[in-house]
This record gives structure tokens, C-alpha cells and sequence, in this order.
């Protein structure tokens, strides 16, 4: 399970070149970066309804589904910007190996 | 680095029970879902403000630090509701290796 | 100018009873409060994107046409759970008659 | 009251110009759009989440304070761009005067 991200990654970097027609990827970049970052803050919203709704019924189906299509969707948008999930992962890993979870605490923001 | 989220999973679990005072993941299971919720929405209008700028300036640096924070956060949240990333990794899989990636663009919604 | 968001929620009332085929209205109210709320989420995320693409363009159009849908959707959400522009405007006024704008700055959040 | 909007858009060009530790409007546009936005975003969020909370409670005063704190802080970003609610309202009053609300609905996003 530990590879989904990378195989993932691959299979995002291939559809940037696949026809728009028939590849919902392809069809993302077509429409370009705003488009990519609408879907993403669409998924989040989802997301956030969908994290109440199991708060409130136990059901956790519907909030798997929205937060997958939050991380699909926030992977597009780091293959469009030349990136990918390797980068992120780095940085979770920097965090709490070296100085601890905490350390975002201690932002300013 | 594939295990990383893993990794990161089995911390979130530790910090549930740690002292609010000292663990920031422990100090927002202490102000609540909605705390958790506001985090993961501050984190994505973050993501997306980065992703612009990072498409202006061609400096990704604070975009991966932004994705890190909200990829950060909506795994507190999954931990809040009893679920980790295996089950978005397992949703991601089933999607790509069933019906590939283009099922999303038949989704209704 | 000034009586536009009052007569807008006149309009949103009648519209609750209106066929959900023919009215966007009556339609947000048949898929129910989160559907209403996804919407105000996702033009909240546009005018976002607006607001970036103004300040580097210059050109404000887009941005007056997506405050506009995020206001609109908006007081659909309110009239949905019985409110309207009337409670909103008066927090507004008791906010910067009484203690004035600053007081914003005092919340802990 | 239809006169909130107007009023509160002269003080908010007012404070444009104001101590930044003194006025809180004037702490925002010392730290820049990007700061707005993500304000706008924050308090959109807090509004979903009163929206959710108010349907399951019935007690909606946090919707209208955290309903208030978003049109606020849209203000806010409208005068930062050299704009105010009357071009919003404006939009408003062109649909639903011209067309109908139902003009909305055609819109292919």
C-alpha cells in the first residue's frame, strides 16, 4: 500500500500528454492551473461537509471517498507545478524526525 | 520514503493521548472536530494562494511546505474519526487499477 | 443600490416553492444544505483565484462576478436555515457602531 | 439597515490609512493580499461549519456572527482592489432584474 502515491505520481505525469477527450487528467491541465486549483478547494469543502456528516452518523464511507479526491486532486496540482508527492513526503519526514510533530506549533502564522 | 504517511499515522495515534500543553496534535483534539476542520480549510486556502504564486514566481518551495501542512491536517482529521491513511491509499488503488484514473470524470458531481 | 440584498432575499423566499426544473433556487433546496454549502465553498475558492488573477492583471471583472455568486450563494445558505441579509447587516452595524471595526481584533481566534 | 454595506465600505477606505497596531483593517493590508485571502478563506470555513452546527442545533447565532466576519473580510479584499459592494450589488441587481436569478443556472461552470 505504501507506493500508491509514487505509482500514483507515474501514472499522473503520463496523463499530462493523453487526450483531454478521453483522460480526465489530460482534461484538468487543458483547462489549466485555475481549474486544477478549483477541483481542489471543491474536494476540501467535500471534505469538511463529509468529516461532520460521519461525526454525526458514524459512517466514514463518504469522507474515504472526499478525502481521496482531496489528495488526487492536490497531486495534480503538484505534477502541474513540477512537482510530486517525494517533495512532500520529505518535508512531513524533516518535521517529526528532527525536531517533532511540534515544531508547527511554533509558527507564527 | 513510501512509508512516511505510515509513519506518520502510528505519531498521530501517540499524540492523542499526549499533554495539550506540550503536543500541538493533542491541543487540537482538545478544542475539537471544528478545530481540526478550520486547520485543514486554513491549510487548502493556503495551498491554493502558494500554487498561484508559485506559478508567478517559479519558487515552489512554500507550495510543498503548504501541501505538507495540509496533507498534515486532514490526517489528524482522519485520526479524529477512527481512520488512517490506509484506507485514502486503498481508495486511491481500487480507483486506478479497476477502472483507471478516468472513473473520477464519470462521477456526476 | 442600497435595497438590493433585501429584495435578492424576497426573491430567494419565493423561490423555495418554486419546481426545482425551472428555478436554480428551488433546485439548491431539493439537494439539500450541503449541496448549498458546496457551492458557497467552491465560489469562495473562485473569487480567490479572482482576486490573484486581479491583482497581477489589473482587470476586476471576474473578480466582481464571483464576489457576486459567493454573496448570492450565501444568502441561499441563509435563508435556508431561516435567516437573512437583516441578521447579518445588524451584526455588521452593532460591530463598528458600538465598539467599532477593532473589535474583530479582539477575538481569541 | 440597507445602508450597512455602504457605510462600512467609507470606514474600511478610512482605515486603509490607519496605524497597523492600532486598527485591525489597517494590520491586513500591511501584510498583504495573500493575508486577506486567506482570512476570507478562514472565515469561510467557520461559516460551513456554523451552517452544519446550526442545522443539527437550530441555534444559528454562530452562523450570522461568522456569516458577518465572511462578508466582512470579502469587503476588506473588494478595497483592497480598488473596488466596493456597490459593484457586487450592482452584479446582483443586473441578474435578478434582467434575466432572473434562473440566469444563474445557465452558466456552464
Amino acid at each position: 500500500m505504501s507506493d500508491v502515491l509514487e505509482r500514483l505520481a507515474q501514472v499522473l505525469e503520463e496523463r499530462k500528454q493523453a487526450d483531454p477527450d478521453t483522460s480526465y487528467v489530460a482534461s484538468l491541465h487543458a483547462k489549466g492551473l485555475n481549474k486544477i486549483l478549483e477541483k481542489v478547494g471543491e474536494e476540501c469543502t467535500e471534505t469538511l461537509l463529509a468529516a461532520k456528516d460521519a461525526e454525526q452518523s458514524g459512517d466514514t464511507a463518504e469522507l474515504v471517498y472526499e478525502t481521496a479526491d482531496l489528495w488526487f486532486h492536490s497531486m495534480v496540482m503538484l505534477s502541474r507545478l513540477g512537482l510530486g508527492p517525494k517533495e512532500v513526503l520529505e518535508e512531513l519526514a524533516r518535521r517529526f524526525d528532527l525536531s517533532g510533530l511540534e515544531e508547527k506549533a511554533s509558527r507564527s502564522d
